[in-house]
């Protein structure tokens, strides 16, 4: 999955993720009312509203990008209701050949980490016959509990030829409270990186490991240093405009081969048409203001890229 | 809920709580024969073998018990079958009057924490309505993203008056990777656990905070060292039998006035009937054998609290 991941970059030069992290306040009035007018102001009504902007969206959008990163979070939320939307979700996005993220940040001891693993990557046995979960392509873990949460997943990432993004400098305000507290001289991130870089060796693609590391857009300096630790490690990078990360700070997240790293965007894509620069799209049209927006994303990131070769 | 919780550990003498992870091969053959013959050997069939599996169980202990501890992972696996049947494991406990942990470790940033927040304790807005996801009485939250990932729970928690249980130090052997590593001579979990024990006071019920704590009864001089730093702290212990743990080595995780801990059982306790101890009951009787292990380890837990005194 990592190498059909990397020629699908290679293919739309579009080293991108979309996330599809929904807030119901991003959804347009007229698919809400839509929606409600069927179901009522039920989880059931607002799970279609969920549904009808991320298909319309991913219609715009999926012949310019190689990927998707559904947060499920925004799912779960609306209970059993949100999560049928995000199985129908990762489901509309492999019938439109994209690969898909689960951002899922799981994590806990050994036959529970398999048990996550199972249902988001794998397949789990009934009787005699065995059936995938959610079927994701990747998932994001988190590695706090440390190897024990962790080599569940590759596990099963390897049975599957699937893959998973590690947690290790996340985006937020406050992630340095406890990644940047120094042991040994060194911040807890370069040490969950090097770790990363060790685990990844287990399951390694024909140049990049199907484990990969997440490092927020909003640390550069940080990426550049993981950089090295990791270098044969896909670099998942969330922050990128509305949490402030531009083209021309994410260089450094990328290998000299140009590859190494997937920028992701979430509000920044699906919620275009509220940004100033959008506006003249109209709600009605969300879905083309946000191939306008992906456009725009892939034209700074590759443009920053072709300027720092 | 802190002060429900106190007030039920008081009247039932079990500052325990019965870990409902139901993996496939705990459940006796003929729940699992029963379920495929009415759905086949599908993702429902194996969701209504799980639902009858722990639907016999807590109707045999809940009125030993102050509350149940659903994995989630282990409903995860099987997709939104699975998911079906966490929810009505969660209903069911509180219609028998439990208080339900429900133990997701999730954590994220900012608004996707509070997704996660809205969805398992809170309510999510549609429209003017406003709907309860899985509603659980409390969460366990991984702590690893720092406080912005922390503070969206204690929020909804507030408004809720329900509470979360934030990983400390946790059972599994590799905890030590990252948690032990030392920061300015202090191993990171006393880190976190100051953190918890700052977080604890924002949202605090009479005696102890809302926001409790994950420390792992396989480490019982760990669990000393942080229930000095944490005095108002609720303290969630896993690893009791199946993982080691033992009444005796868990005396330090409660405080002078016997309050301050909660201890997990999952295997011990839901896959009795398969221990030599308990073999007499047959699988057939399985509920009565998991009776009589929480019986056993009411009888364990509180006679190692009466020889401490």
């Amino acid at each position: 999955m990592i190498q059909k991941l990397i020629e699908k970059i290679k293919k739309t030069h579009a080293p991108i993720v979309v996330g599809l992290d929904p807030m119901l306040n991003y959804v347009p009035d007229h698919i809400q009312k839509r929606a409600y007018a069927e179901f009522g102001e039920t989880l059931e009504g607002a799970a279609e509203a969920v549904w009808q902007f991320n298909k319309e969206i991913v219609d715009a959008t999926y012949d310019l990008i190689p990927a998707v990163k559904p947060q499920i979070a925004m799912y779960e939320q609306f209970g059993l209701e949100g999560m049928k939307t995000f199985k129908r979700t990762v489901d509309y996005c492999h019938e439109k050949g994209l690969i898909v993220l689960g951002d899922v940040k799981r994590g806990d001891i050994g036959s529970t980490s398999e048990a996550y693993a199972v249902g988001h990557l794998g397949k789990v046995q009934v009787g005699s016959r065995q059936y995938y979960g959610f079927n994701e392509d990747f998932v994001t873990v988190n590695p706090y509990l440390g190897s024990d949460g962790i080599k569940p997943f590759i596990k099963v990432a390897k049975e599957e030829k699937k893959g998973l993004f590690i947690l290790v400098k996340t985006s937020n305000p406050s992630s340095g409270e406890f990644q940047d507290r120094l042991i040994d001289g060194r911040p807890l991130y370069e040490w969950v990186g090097e770790q990363v870089a060790a685990w990844g060796r287990e399951h390694m693609g024909e140049t990049y490991s199907y484990v990969g590391a997440v490092v927020g857009a909003t640390y550069p300096a940080q990426g550049k240093a993981l950089r090295k630790i990791m270098p044969k490690t896909f670099i998942l990078v969330p922050g990128y405009g509305a949490q402030g990360g531009r083209g021309k700070d994410l260089v450094h997240f990328f290998n000299d081969d140009g590859l190494g790293a997937i920028i992701n965007s979430s509000r920044g894509i699906i919620a275009a048409y509220k940004q100033e620069a959008y506006k003249k799209f109209g709600p009605e049209n969300f879905a083309e203001a946000s191939r306008q927006a992906v456009k725009d994303m892939i034209a700074d990131i590759d443009g920053a890229l072709q300027a720092a070769k």
